[in-house]
């Protein structure tokens, strides 16, 4: 393919009349192809299918001989706790499980806060007029929606190749009604971006104008690495610990769930956070309930015992999520080869590949796409009110199609970058 | 047994000395036995232990041929709305499925009047100075314990053998800063009463100063009877069709649970709301999670599919349940016919038995349980600010122990009564 750019006027209208036909082709096969949503496919969640086997074998008792059924462990079982400080690489005791969904132990924390305050708060945080929140983007839109719900006023970071931009977090911070940050550190929806250690460092040890700040660390994907060398892993450091060596112990909650271990809909979730602050939740906590699902907890200890089992189990995800990873990858790399006018992420663990259209193009590319057959996720989405301030990102999410609708996908999603672009060139 | 009103004072302390000398035998058993909470017993917990067994064979599909394992569904799967819908004698459009607690329902939907207010709101119940909150008393603890938290201030209402005292509740509620009132209608917690027909007409009908009053209607006992004759079984209306036929027809919640059908720790939670009610609830509802736990549904369904099956499921826990609570009226009966200074409630369903000790009595019958080794929940736990004024109610919950345990400490419990009553009679 050659560069566009160099391209005579003449040279771009015959390539977009070819690139046209292909795209009606594409059109006249009436394809329903989604890329929409980071959703495990049948194949990964059948790894998990016989977790409840024999359950009535264990008399639903846990190592502790307690029984499951009944009411009471309000903050889970201590080996659902100790898998997951495993994997957070805490202790059990900074634990507390939910149910199945993180997104609701993260609004749930967020409700506490506005109604209750937090443990150094002057005020419960519906009392502050003119709450922010710091949302580095491209990142998750569900995130985006639960501050923007509660009447923060959005504030766009944007992200490096190392986390978010930290001397634009550090200025933002300075002002007291920014009440905290949104982070995706490991695998960031959608760039894949594995924050350093200097990036967490700064976050922990930053001087804040709210004493009550609060960083949301969404550690959704820690253990769901992609690669094969395991040496290219994402790591980042456990930030309990940094809070608290940065005399920040109150800053952080953590959050994990394991609905992209066993199943996405019905998993085990649960938040971190330290003694303090985990105490002022605890009184809340055991108001809003007896306990969470137990059950749920001993069949997925059963299954997973440790982290160790945990990362032989994601291997199995990964042999699976790989060959859709390297389609997108291929597709992008044969049709797109001009890379000064799109680049797009090689992820070395998520759940998606962010792809960065030429600017301005990006709103064309997803409905052309749409009217092709192919869903994607809304350009924009990624962004703050769902507005991409350069309309130049796409996140795309291979794990749930086969690989054959995610070749045909991309290859329309190419085919809709490039007429876009040459319209965009053209100036038509 | 003599009416100790009839006896002098040399014939009470001759009794007292006999009941003393029994208490002393029983402390030197060194019992440990707890009559504290409404928990199901390993017994009935085991009625439900196959209902995870070869799951794996549905291939996780519901009646839709829905992956129950993945994301989606916010509201819960149909079929287990069909159930609850059934339950609760309304339209599965106006169920939504939690997650296990139907307590953590009711705890989220008050959050959320708190943060955003109802849909017939001026604005946000937290910001309402003074807020206030009906609870008929006796009731339940942990009700009470919700709103405390949420900063209403609990007015408590006697109950009558039709429910609450609703000449005071028509009063009460005409203070627009009365927001709204517990209820548990069918077998209250814990006296075990049935609201009447009239009662439920009136608490729909009634004018309330607040526009965005609200029943909780917590339906906890609904299918939970003890009785074998089915003509003695207790129902209430559907309240949500009472309120939209009085002309409030957003004024109720209704709340349910398979706590204590299945799994107490383990089992499906839901709430019932009107169509616009419902509507504002999930865009809420909507942010805070992708889905509730859509396998724990299904494994539901398969093993209860439908009303009746619930009905014939419950006989089992009722035919493990009575003779505890026959344990419970033949002893109390025994040990205390002077029915002048004690009596007692004889449900038909739910899990408590109310005891009404001498007034002035109760604190200093638990107390002295306590030391002879019978844990029975504090008196006045039933009433707001775990203050009964007449310090008389005791709430027993004969459902986990065992019936030996439970003759025991029903005895104890008699002996203690006795001693208080005396000491009382005779001024000591």
């Amino acid at each position: 393919m050659k560069n566009y750019k160099s391209m005579t006027r003449e040279e771009l209208a015959a390539e977009k009349d070819a690139l046209t036909l292909r795209y009606e082709e594409y059109k006249a096969m009436s394809l329903a192809l989604d890329m929409t949503r980071g959703k495990p496919s049948s194949e990964q969640l059948d790894l998990s299918n016989h977790m409840y086997d024999d359950l009535a074998s264990t008399n639903f008792r846990n190592s502790l001989g307690q029984d499951v059924r009944n009411y009471g462990i309000p903050a889970g079982i201590v080996d659902a706790r100790e898998l997951f400080a495993q994997i957070l690489e805490t202790d059990k005791d900074n634990i507390a499980m939910g149910n199945s969904s993180s997104l609701n132990q993260m609004f749930d924390t967020m409700m506490r806060a506005m109604v209750f305050g937090e443990v150094d708060s002057d005020k419960p945080w519906s009392a502050i007029e003119g709450r922010k929140w710091l949302c580095p983007a491209p990142g998750y839109d569900r995130h985006f929606r639960v501050t923007q719900t509660l009447g923060f006023e959005l504030i766009a970071v944007p992200m490096t190749d190392d986390g978010p931009d930290m001397d634009m977090v550090e200025e933002l911070v300075k002002d007291e009604k920014v009440m905290g940050i949104w982070c995706v550190p490991c695998y960031s929806n959608p760039d894949g971006i594995v924050y350093s250690e200097e990036t967490c460092e700064r976050l922990a040890g930053m001087k804040t104008g709210a004493k009550d700040f609060r960083i949301y660390w969404d550690n959704a994907y820690v253990v769901h690495h992609l690669t094969e060398n395991d040496s290219l892993r994402g790591h980042v450091p456990d930030m309990l610990s940094l809070c608290d060596k940065a005399g920040n112990p109150n800053r952080v909650y953590e959050f994990a769930s394991s609905s992209k271990i066993t199943f996405a809909g019905a998993g085990l979730s649960c938040f971190a956070a330290n003694h303090e602050s985990m105490k002022h939740a605890r009184k809340i906590l055991d108001v809003q309930t007896i306990c969470t699902n137990k059950v749920n907890q001993l069949a997925h200890v059963r299954f997973l015992p440790d982290l160790k089992a945990v990362d032989a189990h994601m291997r199995k995800h990964a042999a699976i999520l790989r060959p859709k990873f390297e389609m997108v990858a291929s597709v992008l790399k044969d049709e797109l080869c001009d890379s000064e006018l799109w680049h797009w992420t090689d992820p070395k663990g998520g759940y998606f590949v962010s792809f960065y259209a030429m600017p301005g193009t990006a709103t064309d590319i997803v409905r052309m796409c749409k009217e092709a057959g192919v869903a994607l996720t809304p350009a924009g989405a990624s962004f703050p009110y769902g507005i991409d301030p350069n309309d130049t990102n796409i996140r795309l999410s291979p794990s749930f199609p086969p690989v054959a609708d995610i070749e045909k996908a991309t290859r329309i999603l190419c085919v809709c970058a490039k007429i876009t672009a040459i319209n965009k060139l053209l100036g038509v």
